[in-house]
């Protein structure tokens, strides 16, 4: 196998990259300048090697703990739980939270064979256990099936140990329009109905 | 900056890949096997060391000439011009072509910048001159407007050279792009090739 084959299949292992686009982007790089391919083989060799899941959240890191985990700014009392390390991002990005994160890993699903143990469930539960002071476990799993299957299933877990455990809201996107909403995302915002002051 | 932003932003790099997809595929590599980030980079690594233009034809290639310049089998007397190395798989895979290739590494566009100079033009000139036997040169550049206008480019430099020079039919669709083609229709076009006219 030539080597331009090689990179194209390993491309098109990469989700929503199928072989003709593979076959393009080796091309592509071929014509970048000089240094451009090596930049990229690089990169992703430090990705390889120099980051790992933190020890205390699950986050992908280049130290351990990781920067959010060793900010002694962060309110460790309060712990938000997400499936993949990467919604970290998306809740990081709002800059309204200041408490720390635990990462699953995924979420419950039996039918693909992925249960509790699969899931950084245990590890939660020994670092809310174990005295650290954890005030709050706010359970922001995605509002799909599985996601509210795994938040159901860590409220349960967490019982036992007296913290106080929410669920992130669910209800109407910001900028989103009542009438392309599907039926669940409309009965959940009903239900999740506010007084609204005069 | 850290090693996931850089990833990032080598693969946002790509075409068709913005900043989120790029994202999304870093963190589907750290999901990945052990070994697979790793396979990856040294693919790319590979190919940016051990991939380059072939002396005769242009291709990219590991060894030079290219292994297509370097078969006995292969009718060193029929030329076939393309745009882009990435072309010549297109017209591999019809099974019906058993010439030579050149590659000019792009089309005319003035308005780019890109002129005679800027393609392997010359090449192609010094290759059917000089007494290598080349009888007919076929032309293959995209069937688009400036695909169009390099091939008559082309034409009229070899035109004192007196070697047969014909265009690829025009089966395929105007405005398309060679690399695209089904090979069906790469095989039409190659059987209905025409003589060009000064």
């Amino acid at each position: 196998m030539s080597v331009i084959d090689d990179v194209t299949a390993e491309l098109a292992r990469l989700p929503g990259i199928g072989r003709k686009t593979a076959t393009r982007l080796a091309f592509f790089l071929l014509r970048q300048p000089k240094g451009s391919i090596e930049r990229l083989a690089g990169a992703l060799q430090a990705l390889g090697t120099r980051v790992a899941p933190c020890a205390v959240c699950g986050a992908w890191s280049e130290v351990n703990p990781c920067e959010i985990c060793a900010d002694p700014r962060r309110d460790t009392g309060t712990v938000c739980v997400v499936e993949e390390a990467s919604d970290i991002g998306a809740v990081e990005r709002t800059g309204e939270y200041r408490g720390v994160y635990h990462v699953l890993g995924g979420h419950l699903s039996p039918l693909d064979g992925v249960g509790p143990d699969d899931l950084r469930i245990a590890q939660l539960k020994a670092r809310v256990a174990n005295g650290s002071g954890v005030r709050e476990v706010i359970l922001a799993t995605n509002p799909s099936m599985e996601g509210e299957v795994t938040a159901t299933y860590v409220r349960g877990v967490l019982g036992p140990l007296g913290v106080r455990v929410t669920r992130i809201a669910l209800g109407l996107p910001v900028g989103g329009d009542l009438e392309y909403a599907d039926g669940l995302t409309i009965a959940r915002a009903l239900t999740a109905r506010r007084e609204m002051a005069e």
